[in-house]
């Protein structure tokens, strides 16, 4: 190993990690209509149709703890969470290539477990598993997800058109699924010091189900196009609603201001933040996993979006380049920033 | 964990393990001509040009040694083997995502020295990097590369139509970059024996770099398109020359006949070979990672292939299924099996 230099990716942080090494990339095809740096990238093959791509990779004990995740729904989630980020594009998820690095602690029968999710989540969103990789791995099972999917070329909405004076609107509910890993987290605690306990978890049903098989939004793009809305820009919530607005408002060189009273939280949540002595509005802004829709949409869609259900209508977008505040009901504002979020983080490890 | 049933995926292997998780899986849209099962999956969105997409995992210590592998160079045939699958379906490369597990020891530097090989691959062989995903990783290194190709319709090829009499061509040279690796295992050795030692490797110049950085046969590719040949069957040489025969005989459920003595072995392997007495003819059978094209071709084309240059009739296509044949310059015929392959992996461990 070059041992001239050595800076540790942690000083420099995820974000401009992706930018230092996605930057001498050079588009050499015309096909190529956007690369890296939004959810998916986006191809043009003929006039009328986009194709949408998007890769994640999984790695076991950073992104699921197999100690309380069971393999189907590890297989579930990593179809659901990529078929999200084609949601996100306002297309449709057609293809997937599952890659896997296996330990030799895995058997057959937990391999083909974890087939079953994908295989289950492949039938509910009418996707083909068209090709893949296996291999062994010294460690941790690694899963790589690869999507492509479909898209009308004057349909499909990056997160940078943004305008002011837009809408912003989330979908169903946050900050469940990041309290559905907090209970899990305190089940193993409580399950290794006494591994004959079983828990009782019929109350935390909802969050539960939540974190362990979350469904991508395909019902709201399904919704968008027969009511002929177009979003002007769009994101998943993977990472927290306080991220994901900092995302659409740089891509889109925005503000954007959010009224926490209208953040849609549910009781469920608001039930077990209240037993963990936790902020809900903290565990939407920050918590991440709900793989809820963020949009934007123009002012004149307002009628038609007011009042439909799972449909939220949380703030709007600002001419303030790069602001994104939080307006508490006492009517005080709160800048949300990437450090913001990252000393969040940092509280939680 | 599932604790009921424990099949070590040892005790089954990796092919039958694919076919286990990918049998259930059901094609659901038009757009798939070909899933699973080739060197690339097959996609058509319009009627003259098809995509071609394959996706693969790299795991360092199984795949990779960076005691030995630079990372540029890491970096470079990650792509490179990459494109090869593109090339073995008859296809241009276009497109490439790169997801990366990173564990803490990579700095910043090496992560960036790890792309420069991923660019200058991506500039080489026209490709746009149009995406990917970085993580966190407990221990090893994971890069997944998935890669993005197109072909005419009509010049796509699979493994599956090759026919009784056709010729069976491979390209370059075999085995030369399963003795790079011994070279370098074999450094590595006396390096951690005493560090203080610069190991003489000019002599192995061409083995080490046909171990460290390969090319994939573009060329050929290009070269068969300019004399409007068109292979029956193609297949890239990853895994060695006996195990590409028995895909492909397998796959086009015909047999191969290979003649020993028409099997392309660099004088530089031959003279590597001979100072770490192993034969020759085992690296080219069952060493892999040459990333030469193994294709059958219409006996009509004879004339035109007949005499260019890295181009080498070896055999021919039989009409006894699934039976690969070598035939040794005595005249003497050995059945080359799955079996005996996997057995001579084992001989290596």
């Amino acid at each position: 190993m070059n041992k001239t230099k050595f800076t540790p990716i942690s000083s420099i942080g995820e974000f401009e990690l992706i930018n230092k090494i996605t930057t001498p990339a050079k588009i050499n095809n015309k096909s190529t209509k956007m690369g890296v740096g939004d959810d998916a990238a986006i191809l043009e093959f003929d006039k009328k149709c986009q194709q949408l791509i998007s890769t994640d990779m999984l790695v076991e004990g950073v992104h699921f703890d197999c100690a309380y995740s069971p393999l189907k729904h590890v297989g579930y989630k990593a179809v659901v969470s990529s078929i999200s980020d084609i949601c996100a594009m306002n297309g449709q998820a057609t293809h997937i290539l599952i890659s896997l690095a296996i330990p030799n602690k895995y058997s057959v029968e937990l391999i083909t477990s974890l087939y079953d999710g994908i295989h289950l989540a492949c039938k509910n969103y009418n996707l083909d598993l068209i090709g893949g990789d296996t291999t062994a791995s010294p460690n941790e099972l690694i899963i790589n997800v690869t999507i492509l999917g479909t898209g009308d070329k004057k349909r499909v909405v990056c997160r940078s058109a943004a305008n002011p004076t837009d809408l912003l609107i989330t979908t169903g509910n946050l900050g469940a699924a990041y309290l559905g890993l907090q209970i899990l987290e305190r089940e193993k605690m409580i399950f290794e010091k006494n591994n004959q306990s079983q828990p009782p978890l019929d109350e935390y049903a909802y969050i539960l189900e939540r974190q362990l098989k979350p469904e991508p939004r395909v019902d709201i793009i399904t919704w968008l196009k027969e009511n002929n809305i177009i979003p002007s820009s769009m994101i998943d919530i993977s990472d927290g609603l306080g991220s994901e607005a900092i995302h659409l408002a740089t891509s889109s060189e925005v503000g954007i201001k959010i009224f926490e009273e209208r953040i849609p939280i549910s009781e469920h949540t608001h039930k077990t933040a209240k037993e963990l002595s936790v902020d809900p509005l903290l565990c939407a802004l920050h918590g991440g996993e709900d793989y809820e829709l963020l949009f934007t949409l123009p002012i004149k869609y307002h009628k038609k979006v007011v009042g439909v259900s799972d449909i939220h209508i949380i703030g709007h977008v600002t001419a303030q380049k790069n602001v994104v505040e939080l307006i508490k009901e006492s009517g005080e504002s709160i800048n949300l920033t990437k450090e913001g979020w990252d000393s969040f983080l940092k509280q939680q490890e």
